[in-house]
């Protein structure tokens, strides 16, 4: 690690500027919450390997920020020349900086690795001190990783309408008019799960996400999608030119953006019959209505801005636009997403039941083994006259070996594509370690002592799950069930809370605390978060949070969310 | 009516520029909720007396906006030609004027009638369409009203240390010791009950508002009073001297802070021989290192800006200062007034021991005459062998008359001052408009098939109450009871929740209404308020409300808020 950070300083003082500081986020290009391994730059440079997490190095310090999810395992994880910074009770990033580092100092970031909102709330802590943020032409840490991983080449699949259950074109019909009441002539994608969800394609480029890593451009009469072809095979880009959508090269994306900014991002290549035939009045399928003319009132209202998304978008892309041209606002496409058709919402369903047969399938089995093998009182009944065999099975229950068995129930059920996200599934302490990962080396077993915590989803081709279930094989303390009971007691307040229309997330999450702050007890994370449809297992904009958000979306019928 | 509206559209007309529209705030000079006879112009040009409201007067429209509180009042006291524009339903009234006023637009105001925030946000919402907000140099209305009440004269008093708990010279030390943290030099305190509370000051100026129409301006080495001196006697001036506080006309705060803003701002007067003594490093009096030299840390951190609040300075003395030179943050007197010291947290106890005697006095009344003379079945026990005498008291019982009844219970009590608002005394469906002020000719009178409902407090020198009650006397009905039930859960549920530091009063909002929304109920106002020190009624900056507040001050200990 002293290596990583010594490279790094050397690189910062021969930059052009000098930066005074280097500021590694956990974040992609596309701002993703889950990345993939070679995207881990942040981890790399930190050791940290939580999902959350910013690393900012000066030329003496190294400083980790994150959330209360991982400040256990942060504090184990950071080496001594990190220091960790504690979200909610060290001052935040911005403050640390305008405050710390010298007055007119440079603070150098991959522009593609950060959203416009947060770049942007960086330089207004820095103007204090005339400070300023400089966007390094390639990104540092990844000059400096030696054995960075290769970008894997997935290929792109076609999620079909009979899980998608609304097409392509009905969605860039939709979207065409957001954009024409947000006067805007286009809109740039750059979130995986909005690209992946408009136009219903998946891929496998992130763990646990089946995402591809690709930006989306679309204007009134041009619908992009850039991504390396070589995931795309002919017969993909065949379906996807047939209902528009032009493949482009991954690496395209800026100098498109440079033509949309001047208007001249005209589709070009294939899809110009498409779009002539469109002119003509012609009619190319059933569906083509969608890419129709605008209406004269459409035309009236068809603006020359850009939209982009100032929490999604990367601030390299934006910083290609005229700033007076562009509607900075949440992607129309979030709530789009988040409000389940039919057929997703029945996809949804069945994915739970057959999730949840997994989940009791698992602790049938392993009630079973802590019976046998570790002489636990057992809750579920035996079957009258079953034949009590003394066999043992012989496999140790560890952290690991639990939650790969969990892993096999779930993998047996139809539509299986991998889990949601790394299972945590943790003994005693460490299920107070939020966002726990056993490793199997190092990993606690379970016993008739300890709490045993599993929280654990799966990705099926209908519907994307995300369960926690904590349980006990002897006699939990009297303060564990006290905590149990309170934690219980939120889950059903808030199950049963019944609200106006408008109510957000924010408002509701008390429900689930009130209980808990009666005995002084809380937790740091928020409480309830949307879920995708064989997408992100985090999905906004929904959310149950005591945080504010921006902007703050009320809970809609249709929405999915979890509750704790 | 008609004349009124006729003869302003005539002075808009004739006003340089020509105006398209005059708005007329509810406010005073002062930004108060509550506000004295002659200030009441909204009222006056509308026929709308709430407490709440806007009016907006077009060419040919005239529209009052006004909040959940007043719809049903508002309904019924204006006449054909205003249009009610409910708060939350209809578009804001930054919204409507900037689309519907035309192009290019004047709107007028009065700017000392509108704060630094409003005017601030009306001026964003016309940028779209170049409109303009115009200060007017004369109150329009004003020039209309022809027989506008006098301005009173009444004596300023001094709010002995027994009951405010703190003095005037602690109270400036702690402000200037902010003012340094803030980096500014001065500030300007235009909220009528922070300046009563800095300088221990009281008055009569505004019904149920034990406060004086006054200006301070407190800088490193002045405080100063802007009153009408006919109010100040010899004697309370001199005491105010005695700390270091020179009393000015009220008139000479404009230019005054002609003055701060130039920092030219000095003590002129009886009190030069003060600050010179101080400036010797002289002693004055035991008090007096509160108006001591600044340490060498605070000379640095001092400052070049002057501190307004956005929310209750008015937009004229506002627009007198170099907005660069200007902390635009809410007072630190806002805060510090909320957490009351230990004498007047002891002070509140104390009389709502009294106005608590006081209510349940007027309770037992209510039912004795509820039961003699509308034979009511009776809540409270007769006393064994008391003398059940015949004699019925001749008192209809409306509600005038027993909000009467109820205000001579409270006035019998020690330390009273009159009554901290309006009673709202209401039987039946008047319950429901929820600030509903019966008139004596037209009231409602008590029986037995009716809700009962008042609301009300009182003034006294060592502290403000409100208290609200609903009773009925004969059988309330299955719905009465559930709606009652479901009110006192929401209750019962705010005030048993524990929370921790940090938690604002918009989170815990939810907890009264959960019991009402279950039940599709719900109620158009706020839960909880603060509560003054023989001060106002409705005190800031926390509050108990789903509305987000700027800044969203979380709740603390020795912070005095209602419960529903």
């Amino acid at each position: 690690m002293a290596e990583v950070l010594a490279a790094l300083r050397s690189l910062m003082a021969a930059h052009s500027p000098h930066l005074d500081a280097l500021i590694v986020p956990s974040e992609d290009y596309h701002q993703s919450e889950f990345v993939s391994e070679r995207d881990k730059r942040r981890a790399f440079v930190s050791g940290f390997t939580g999902s959350q997490g910013l690393a900012l190095i000066t030329k003496v310090e190294a400083r980790l920020w994150t959330d209360g999810r991982y400040f256990l395992q942060a504090e184990q994880q950071l080496s001594d020349q990190w220091k960790l910074m504690r979200i909610g009770e060290d001052p935040a990033v911005d403050v640390w900086m305008a405050d710390n580092l010298p007055r007119g100092a440079a603070v150098g970031v991959d522009p593609w690795c950060v959203s416009v909102a947060t770049a942007e709330k960086w330089e207004h802590a820095f103007a204090k001190k005339q400070q300023k943020l400089v966007q390094t032409t390639t990104n540092l840490v990844d000059k400096v990783w030696k054995n960075r991983p290769a970008a894997k080449i997935n290929p792109v699949i076609v999620h079909p309408l009979e899980f998608a259950g609304r097409s392509v074109a009905e969605k860039l019909k939709n979207l065409r008019g957001q954009l024409a009441n947000g006067s805007a002539h286009g809109i740039i994608i750059t979130a995986l799960d909005e690209v992946a969800w408009l136009y219903n394609i998946r891929g496998s480029d992130v763990p646990y996400c089946p995402v591809v890593h690709a930006y989306a451009i679309v204007t009134s009469n041009s619908a992009l999608l850039y991504v390396d072809k070589k995931k795309v095979s002919s017969q993909v880009k065949s379906s996807l030119e047939e209902i528009g959508v032009e493949v482009r090269d991954y690496g395209a994306v800026s100098s498109d953006v440079v033509l949309l900014a001047s208007n001249r991002l005209g589709t070009l290549s294939a899809l110009k019959k498409f779009h002539e035939v469109l002119k003509d009045g012609g009619i190319v399928s059933g569906e083509t209505d969608i890419n129709r003319k605008p209406t004269s009132e459409e035309e009236e209202k068809k603006g020359e801005l850009i939209w982009v998304d100032p929490g999604s978008c990367c601030y390299a892309l934006y910083s290609i636009l005229d700033i007076d041209k562009v509607l900075l606002q949440q992607s129309p496409l979030a709530l789009a997403k988040a409000l389940k058709n039919p057929v997703e919402l029945e996809g949804l369903k069945n994915a739970h039941i057959r999730d949840g047969a997994a989940v009791v399938q698992f602790l049938a089995w392993l009630d079973k083994q802590m019976k046998e093998s570790y002489g636990a009182p057992g809750y579920f009944a035996e079957v009258v006259g079953a034949n009590k065999t003394k066999h043992q099975e012989t496999i140790k229950l560890t952290e690991v070996t639990v939650s790969d068995k969990l892993e096999g129930f779930r993998a047996s059920k139809e539509h299986f594509r991998g889990l949601s996200f790394p299972t945590i599934s943790s003994v005693g302490p460490n299920a107070a370690i939020i966002h726990y990962l056993p490793q199997a080396e190092t990993c606690a077993e379970l016993d008739l002592d300890s709490i045993y915590l599993f929280d654990s989803g799966a990705q099926y081709l209908d519907g994307t799950t995300d369960i926690t279930r904590t349980v006990h094989f002897g006699k939990p303390s009297a303060h564990e069930k006290a905590c149990y009971t309170a934690v219980l007691k939120g889950h059903i307040a808030l199950g049963n809370a019944g609200f106006p229309n408008g109510t957000i997330g924010q408002t509701l999450d008390i429900l689930a605390r009130i209980p808990l702050w009666k005995d002084g007890l809380d937790y740091r994370h928020g409480t309830g978060h949307g879920v995708g449809s064989y997408l992100y297992v985090h999905e906004g904009p929904q959310v149950i949070s005591f945080r504010p958000r921006t902007p703050n979306v009320p809970l809609q019928a249709s929405m999915t969310i979890t509750d704790g």
